[in-house]
């Protein structure tokens, strides 16, 4: 059951829950509850069981989640149960930082090219992947038919770039940069930006 | 009015409001309306009303938001209106793009001081920063009354120190490394997971 008229705020929730299921199943527990996955991510527990059975039955009622088929489905639902290769487009600090960020592979998502503008720094490497020149990016994406760029360059380089990768064929960007991207209806976007996560702390500070 | 029972997802959309609103003001703008912020964001127009409406009345029927003040009363509501000195702990590649990332000052933050436990880079500098043993920690947050930090350090280290962030004072810490810390009540914590939100993507992919 997938439908399209689930919330995009639920979606965005189901990666949190994933998250927090595999953390739970990695101490070898194998049943959890809505009680308990609420308590530890600061949702209701009516909340979850009302996000969970948008797509489907997934516990039974006074025995909980099994963790590991809860953890296939929500994979399967979210399209992570396969393995989605990904362009990495700037490699300066943060281009080398998400380079060497180990945590991607089994979550759904391999690194297997990196970019750069630099002459310095084609042919060197970031992680384990050698530089290659950014002239090169078109064709490179359609030969290898990636669909998912992480662009770590700066704001003023972002929207050229994310240009080029939609022409080739992406079609899910997730920007470092500190900008807003204007794209077609059916790409996505989505955003690393510190300082929302920062200023939404503050709210909660004292005065 | 700084209501106590604004629902938290609330919250968390005021600094994208103020970060469109920002990007409006920088091109000269000086009106906007709940029409084109919500086309601009992905969200209805009624729902930025209502969100708005939660802290108070900032626009008038008919002719808009005036952007400069709506910024402004944002900026009070976030408490942004002043400068959050933050403490930066780690200084490896994501570190180092932290600190030398431009965005934070003109948004409300502003990194005072850097640690690292690598004897070798102690008196090193990350951006402009020289980065310090993080045994002087607890004193150096002490010291400077620092409430905000931003952990940029390995998974197994992080809960350790943000501990010790959190017994010198610390009230919020957005946490780059890939776990979830268990923190007291009334302590906020944010994370930078890149992996939620390329999840949150390859679901409206196509099969």
């Amino acid at each position: 059951m997938h439908s399209a008229h689930v919330p995009e705020i639920v979606v965005s929730r189901l990666p949190v829950y994933l998250r927090a299921l595999t953390e739970m199943k990695s101490k070898n527990r194998e049943i959890t509850s809505s009680q308990e996955l609420g308590d530890r991510l600061g949702f209701s527990s009516a909340q979850i069981r009302k996000d969970l059975s948008q797509f489907g039955e997934f516990g039974k009622q006074g025995t909980g989640y099994n963790i590991s088929f809860l953890m296939e489905q929500l994979q399967r639902i979210l399209k992570v149960d396969r393995v989605w290769d990904t362009a990495l487009v700037g490699t300066g600090d943060l281009g080398h930082a998400v380079a060497n960020y180990a945590g991607f592979l089994d979550r759904g998502f391999r690194i297997v090219v990196a970019f750069d503008n630099d002459p310095k720094k084609i042919g060197d490497k970031a992680g384990p992947f050698v530089i290659q020149d950014v002239s090169t990016l078109e064709e490179e994406i359609r030969n290898r038919g990636i669909m998912v760029a992480m662009l770590t360059v700066p704001a003023e380089a972002a929207q050229d770039l994310a240009d080029r990768l939609l022409r080739a064929g992406v079609r899910a960007i997730l920007c470092y940069a500190p900008t807003s991207l204007s794209v077609p209806n059916g790409v996505r976007v989505e955003y690393i930006d510190p300082v929302l996560h920062l200023q939404d702390m503050t709210y909660y500070m004292p005065e």
